[in-house]
């Protein structure tokens, strides 16, 4: 078993657990497991795209995994952090990369189900809500994917897409910004969804893997009892015509400014 | 007064009309008026990016103003061509450039609100329906265009996005399509409106100015009944980093292929 130092005393690694540098700071470290959680590039892209208030305010990651948004965040904003997850193995790995980070001044990781956190944090205190939740529709039980940790972090088996847009409605402040990552094909149940709940989908940017390629990833942000109007922002690309970053993609990912 | 020809004798032209050639075919001819109505780029778009059967079919283009979409569409099927505009100057203007083009076996207009067509039409009749709708919401009667025919076809005056959406949904056939083009920031409006009537959103494609812009102009092509699953096409950029035409703009202006 590996140890590293945390902010308070050593910090276990355990069986199948690796410590990454994260891609875009290689000062911070994050707890990552093969068969357990890694951090999409989903998650980078959500915590660049965001809107971050800079020098305070409250911030809340839900669907957190192993932390990963709420640690790149803490680049953004010298605001509070909160990241939920609901599963237990992954947020005490969210946990032991806060301490390791020694970020826990700044970011709270708490284990619970968020359908259920009356009484947990305080309903309309956060400017921002982010959220990578799972992507696909629960599926019949024989197509679930064997590995239940990846099953819960990917389909929508502990909570839906409704789940997160209600409990985003539930715990951001009149004004304040919600902020998804999620497929093309869900679009339109988002925006149905952000609707039903008043938060108005005000910036809308689409990632293509590569030119004439169709979109494969959507980043959206909604204001909680926003005017309508709706921005689309300019697409963002991954790769050239050489499968190489782009320059965007690359500043995304491995730049350490916004 | 100019005259010509057309399919059964000649077509008077009125004071303040021409005679333009469809800019992508020099082979077909429109009658447009500056103080009244000339098409815009946003119809050549619609036009090329909507679905449209080959051989035969029956294709309802409403808002239909000079009647630039069915005659671009002519190119495109051999099906029957019906376009619907209220105003009965601007509904003259496209029956005489249908005559001019000698297309009258082919395309229809009927000079009708879009509201009003309950027996004129026949309902879940159309494979596909078009439209370019006025993009503005009613303002204040003080802000109108002071030329009625542009305040008509421009601002939701005589028609809403919500009357468009029913009455696509009245006359397309189950599994017909209905193809809009539109502002994005209207997106928000036209998805919650394409729920409620049942038109399920399946291919969505960006209109930008040129990189690193906004998107102007958005395509929308939804199905009757159809079942979720929304596509995010390629953008399409309409001038490059020298403000000249895209090669794919040139070829949907220019070009005489689909």
């Amino acid at each position: 078993m590996n140890v590293v130092e945390g902010s308070e005393g050593m910090i276990k690694l355990y069986e199948d657990e690796r410590f990454d540098y994260l891609l875009n700071d290689s000062t911070m470290k994050i707890i990552q497991s093969p068969s357990i959680f890694s951090y999409s590039l989903d998650s980078v892209l959500l915590a660049s795209f965001t809107y971050m208030p800079i020098k305070k305010g409250h911030i809340l990651d839900l669907c957190t995994g192993n932390g990963v948004i709420p640690l790149l965040l803490s680049k953004r904003t010298y605001g509070q952090i909160t990241g939920v997850e609901i599963q237990g193995r992954l947020a005490h790995m969210a946990k032991r990369s806060v301490e390791i980070n020694k970020l826990d001044d700044q970011i709270t990781i708490i284990n619970e189900d968020l359908k259920k956190l009356d009484g947990i944090i305080e309903q309309s205190k956060f400017d921002v809500i982010t959220c990578n939740p799972p992507y696909f529709p629960t599926l019949a039980k024989t197509e679930y994917n064997k590995n239940k940790y990846l099953t819960i972090a990917r389909h929508e088996v502990c909570c839906t897409l409704e789940d997160v847009v209600k409990a985003s409605k539930l715990y951001v402040k009149p004004g304040g910004k919600v902020s998804l990552v999620h497929r093309p094909e869900r679009l339109v149940d988002i925006i149905t969804l952000f609707r039903k709940y008043r938060i108005e989908p005000k910036r809308l940017r689409f990632v293509y893997p590569k030119k004439e390629r169709k979109a494969n990833t959507l980043l959206i942000e909604g204001t909680r009892d926003g005017n309508p109007g709706l921005k689309i922002l300019d697409p963002l690309y991954i790769y050239d015509d050489h499968d190489v970053y782009t320059k965007e993609a690359k500043h995304i990912i491995y730049g350490s400014k916004n």
